[in-house]
């Protein structure tokens, strides 16, 4: 009855019928039925619409079964994410160009809360860069990225240490999904 | 004079007059560059054309300064590794499909010599797959990564142990660049 706390069932979500009429008959969504959405959906706007690598990414970032597919709650979740970051690139776009400057999203990635050295930052922006410039799918590509290795870390780093002992084999595991 | 050992200079070299018209004024090669090359020499034949994050990673796994762009030297060793990876891929795709099949992967990564657990393979087939086969593109942004992840890894474990303690700003460093 109303007032509990209790999660909305998947069933009476608003999401839950465009979620499912995505995923088709297995119940899940994979790269490619991502990527279509999102291009069909628009959310790109005039952006560069989300390459399938980006789309690959996305879904690895919340697949923590490894089947290569996105959940009801996952896809919520990553939804959530980039209206988040759309939102960002966007203030930070303010001629409406479709990109962002170098020294723009070192201050993205900032204020994120990412603590890293110039050497660090300015590798992986060059990185990300056509040109000198980030387009939005490589903007996306690079936080989905920066936000997943820093889980995988911060999962491993259990003192908060700031340091941590990888096995080769869980090293390739964790680097290699995204 | 012939017999001695010494490299031989680069304006010699039958590649030099190649690379310096990919190169451009700067004398490297970026990711763009190297796409565009890749595509016109017709490197791919009837295989799906390297995408621009292929390129990217191509370029990240030689480049030990962290330009983002390739000199010569870095050029003629990239060739030497694709070559090595399309003739693999050509062993497999027998029929001439055009994809191998996840079995044939797997068998793949293991002659060339990475020891991983089952699961750790599984992950990374599945990553690179679409609709359960890898096509070429994939198959050498699998190959790259799994190198210079490997080579990140093995650099830092001197005393080849298996395992390696890495600083956060490192292990960004080290996986944000591929
Ligand atoms: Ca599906
Ligand atoms: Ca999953
Ligand atoms: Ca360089």
């Amino acid at each position: 009855y109303p007032g509990t706390f209790a999660p909305q069932p998947a069933a009476t979500d608003p999401m839950w019928g465009y979620f499912t009429a995505i995923a088709g008959q297995d119940g899940e969504i994979d790269a490619e039925e991502l990527q279509r959405c999102l291009t069909q959906s628009g959310f790109s706007g005039s952006y560069t619409p989300f390459s399938l690598e980006t789309c690959r990414i996305m879904i690895a970032m919340l697949d923590r079964d490894m089947t290569g597919k996105m959940g009801f709650n996952e896809f919520k979740e990553l939804f959530t994410s980039l209206n988040g970051w759309k939102q960002n690139f966007m203030m930070f776009d303010q001629d409406r160009s479709g990109t962002v400057e170098p020294h723009e999203m070192s201050q993205a990635i900032g204020s994120m809360g990412y603590r890293v050295s110039p050497a660090t930052l300015n590798g992986v922006i060059k990185r990300y860069s056509k040109a000198g410039r980030i387009y939005f799918d490589d903007y996306v590509a690079c936080c989905v990225k920066l936000r997943s290795m820093t889980d995988s870390f911060r999962r491993r780093d259990t003192m908060q240490q700031g340091s941590v002992m990888f096995q080769y084999d869980d090293f390739i595991q964790c680097t290699m999904a995204i």
